[in-house]
């Protein structure tokens, strides 16, 4: 922590001038966006299902998709499409039998239009003034575009894994950011609530900076309570990790 | 024109939703900025040289060795770097013998720091309100997060020609565009104040905003002085362009 706070602090050849930002679960509140979104539909239809349930095992199908992309089992695809292939699949299980098409990408661009947390927009204000911003997330481009618009995301820069053609933790994202914004990785800090992102990200050489997410995956959530490492920055949520770089409030 | 027009205000699935926009000459007076770096550069340093006439100078130099990646002499390059070898190869030519490398950087970074055109701001953010807006130019991606924190323009999203690897009217570049944003060409309007950039667009079926700029390259400007093609769109400037478009001022 000495080190990088020297860093933010010292001469511009080696102070951090980016911050870049998990989005699903660090920025935006995906698991009760997603809930409210599968209940309307749900009413609008006259569906019956456990609609918490769907949003939780919408979120889990997916992972096993992306990993075979990473391990180059399956070609480079966008995380829509595999928000609708996963849909496709999960929708049996609720004993829902077939939607229209039109209704399976309706629902799927649910994923675009997800609330911020209360802390997001202000925080992310804040920073904007002393750094570069921008989500790297393993959103497609078109999806952030459209979540930033919804959420009025300040965003600087827009990283979706499809730039990369690769998935976070794979290195590909996290130096691609590096490399287009003309930094070294010590000059660019992840921001995440998930550990396993921030331990890429501190391997390479990035700052790294854990902000707590306690009720990402609902009121039961065991994963990513606490920090896992001694990461640069511990922050609360991104006011407080404003605060922490010394990003003050907007005046006037 | 009409065609665009009833896209534009048609149903969702065809209408535009997106306009990118050429920069230098086209958002930004790279001329006008460049000679007040240059001059005060001279100034510090007491040097002397027609400022002017090197802004002009630069600019023009640097398009060969864009044509030579384009046409695959050169591999690929970014334009920072074009510059910066265009800098070195002008100074003899003015006289200048040789300047420390930091110069030679500072003043190559003079192009990320350059003012909008006085409509732009204003343009920009009520074009933003109705589209997603960014600039799809030949500079690299870290210049044109600069310029934009630098100019206050108000971007959903950065497109710089890193991303594709090619330069612009390389087809590459405005497909990328439309492939990122997950929309076909005829949903996304390019702008630009050059007629060989709009027409290189149009090929590919994209719609067109002409955007006059008569003094970019200064009072006895030669080119781009009129559309030279029946463009979807033909604006003074950004404003009209909004206004056309329908994107009214915000209010309050």
């Amino acid at each position: 922590m000495a080190s990088l706070t020297s860093r933010w602090l010292g001469n511009p050849e080696t102070a951090v001038r980016a911050i870049v930002f998990d989005t699903f679960g660090t920025i935006v509140d995906w698991r009760g966006s997603l809930i409210v979104s599968l209940q309307n539909f749900g009413m609008e239809r006259d569906l019956e299902a456990p609609w918490e349930r769907m949003a939780d095992r919408w979120r889990a199908a997916y992972a096993p998709n992306m990993d075979r992309v990473r391990h180059g089992a399956l070609e480079w695809t966008i995380l829509d499409e595999l928000h609708y292939a996963a849909l496709v699949e999960l929708l049996p299980e609720f004993g829902i039998a077939s939607l229209p098409e039109s209704d399976l990408r309706f629902l799927t661009s649910r994923w675009h239009r997800l609330s911020p947390w209360p802390d997001a927009v202000e925080g992310l204000r804040r920073l904007k003034k002393n750094y570069i911003i921008g989500p790297l997330s393993n959103g497609n481009l078109s999806l952030l575009v459209d979540l930033a618009k919804f959420a009025e995301l300040p965003w600087d820069v827009i990283f979706g894994a499809d730039l990369f053609r690769h998935y976070k933790p794979d290195p590909e994202t996290y130096l691609g950011v590096c490399g287009f914004l003309g930094l070294r990785p010590e000059q660019v800090i992840m921001a995440a609530a998930h550990n396993y992102d921030l331990a890429a990200a501190k391997e390479l050489g990035m700052g790294t900076a854990f902000i707590s997410r306690p009720t990402e995956h609902g009121p039961g959530q065991t994963t990513d309570l606490s920090p896992k490492q001694n990461w640069d920055f511990i922050a609360t949520d991104l006011i407080d990790l404003a605060d922490r770089l010394g990003c003050l409030p907007q005046v006037g």
